[in-house]
């Protein structure tokens, strides 16, 4: 395979490049890529906004992870933050800082990625930036999508007596992580070994090609079960339930039984000698959605598939607890990868 | 003044911290910092999306930058763009990655810029990321805004024998820069000198803290007249007139002489041993309006205040040229400041 320098085409000719096939999807883009902004029509509906920065060395590591994936993965979790509050994500702008290392292919490779992401969840790429950097790679991506008013679900809504609820199921991106982050310092110490990744898949596909829940808004729909409250696990499930919480005014009880985890997580975990069930609460990139829903939804929720109803809320002066295995309670604590900690904190080895 | 470091706060933290004193400015601004995606309401009229991304070391430096003066022109920059649609600038996300060597008294000083910007131009901050970075600040911002249907100004409709007309004047961001990147050498080569900036405060100004036209957005719109295709200037008049030319299929003539240009320009040019007018068509950042108009609006625009016409369109086969003050025509060519040219092209010394 060859390598073409991105100066061979310079920034409109590699923007050119790399947008020329665009076919609009959604009625409401009325413009897309290639005046000075996209024009869009929301024809009154509510329009939602988010956006998240990717920055390599930080978010991800070019050693083990494919462009494709990379660009797949930016444009899920932006996905995933409309899905968050139950609306249906449109377009998104992307803008890309490229080291000198980059390649027109490497670049048709992340490109080929985002636009099968928008293809999976019905987005338009209708606006960027590229532009050079002097180091890493940097990727921010903005999501735009709709909602009906009424259908909108925040974050500050739920109350006390109410299920909580998750998708799907938790700390497998974090444990797939840890794989890679393994078999690339086997690798570098021996470049003769391959990366034995066997029986490993579902964990390494977690961590390398997220995706976002539409499925699971839907269903919610089409069963007549509007979330109380609503957010994506980014930073992992005791953050996030924390975010509710507090935005909301109401505690929390989690009974760790519960907490749906996968075999291959408790696998990898048990050999990295950690907590599955920390992992789950701290380790991060689930993109899970995490809801609260009426108690009499119980029976409906607990029989559909990829929902588990894992606690429920209470009055906020009871704190936001855990019950675990055994029986014991302990308080909920937010560790959940922040950027900022001046150790990098994964979950700790309990 | 005390510096402490970002790790004090946390990503939430910080978050926090910065976006705590917000409100909201726009009806539109249903909801805003705080859930997984802001809300917004455009009741029926065009939504208009655009977005960019700043990378130190490759559009700024920090070392003759305010922080202050950055987040003004992050926020200007992008509302420039809205401006450009002949649309009102109405909500920002904002995503920062941040070195170790920030601070949080840094980041209030950053914040503080893009609060006076958006106060300036009727923004609200309704979204964003923070993370860190290995290397150095990245940011990116989106912004949105509106127009009635019928307002959108595109660059692809321009006609043959139209006028061509441009706002305040140009190249003077360039030697701006020019004048800075001199002094920060001298300064490294004997640390007792102090910069010599007086006589050149325009030209300063114009390279840090730019504004966006809205003031020429709002007086086309007084005095009844819609330009016929729009486009801000942000690489340089040659690249943009041939982006509206290209994208009309038209060709045009600029007069050389018609060219508006700052007497500090001149001066720096000058000095430099520069050519103003070079320094004009490829100098970029000026962010100012190019637009076409009927050729009946001649006598209305020559006589309005901070607008010059330097041209007409032609047909396409005309080419694009310049009609030099000697009265020699020659070829536009854009130069403009493509990030992935193998060395960094400025304008070339004529």
């Amino acid at each position: 395979m060859s390598y073409t320098e991105l100066s061979a085409l310079g920034e409109f000719g590699l923007i050119d490049h790399l947008t020329r096939d665009i076919r609009l999807k959604n009625a409401s883009t009325r413009k897309g890529v290639g005046d000075d902004a996209a024009v869009l029509d929301y024809e009154g509906k509510r329009v939602l906004v988010s956006t998240d920065m990717l920055i390599e060395g930080v978010h991800f590591d070019l050693a083990y992870t494919p462009l494709k994936h990379l660009g797949y993965k930016a444009v899920a979790v932006n996905a995933s933050d409309i899905y968050a509050m139950n609306g249906t994500p449109r377009q998104i702008t992307l803008s890309l800082a490229l080291s000198n290392h980059a390649s027109i292919e490497g670049m048709e490779e992340f490109y080929a990625g985002v636009y099968l992401a928008c293809e999976r969840y019905g987005i338009d790429l209708v606006g960027g930036d590229t532009t050079s950097s002097r180091t890493g790679m940097c990727i921010s991506v903005t999501v735009l999508g709709e909602a009906e008013e009424e259908e909108v679900v925040y974050r500050n809504t739920a109350a006390p007596n109410q299920l909580i609820c998750v998708s799907g199921d938790l700390g497998a991106a974090y444990m797939g992580l840890q794989l890679l982050e393994r078999e690339k310092v086997v690798f570098q110490g021996n470049d003769r070994t391959q990366p034995d990744f066997a029986g490993y898949e579902y964990i390494l596909e977690r961590q390398l090609k997220p995706e976002a829940r539409r499925d699971i808004v839907e269903l919610l729909r089409e069963k007549g079960v509007r979330p109380t409250a609503m957010i994506d696990i980014s930073d992992g499930l005791a953050s996030e339930v924390m975010h509710i919480c507090k935005d909301s005014k109401v505690g929390c009880n989690l009974y760790e039984e519960r907490i749906p985890i996968d075999y291959q997580t408790f696998k990898m975990a048990e050999e990295l000698n950690m907590n599955a069930t920390v992992c789950a609460l701290s380790g991060g990139e689930d993109y899970e959605l995490l809801f609260t829903a009426p108690l009499d939804r119980h029976d409906l929720l607990s029989a559909l598939p990829g929902i588990s109803v894992i606690g429920h809320t209470c009055r906020e002066e009871e704190g936001c607890r855990m019950t675990t295995r055994d029986g014991n309670t302990f308080e909920l604590k937010a560790q959940g990868w922040t950027n900022f900690t001046k150790k990098e904190e994964g979950p700790s080895h309990e």
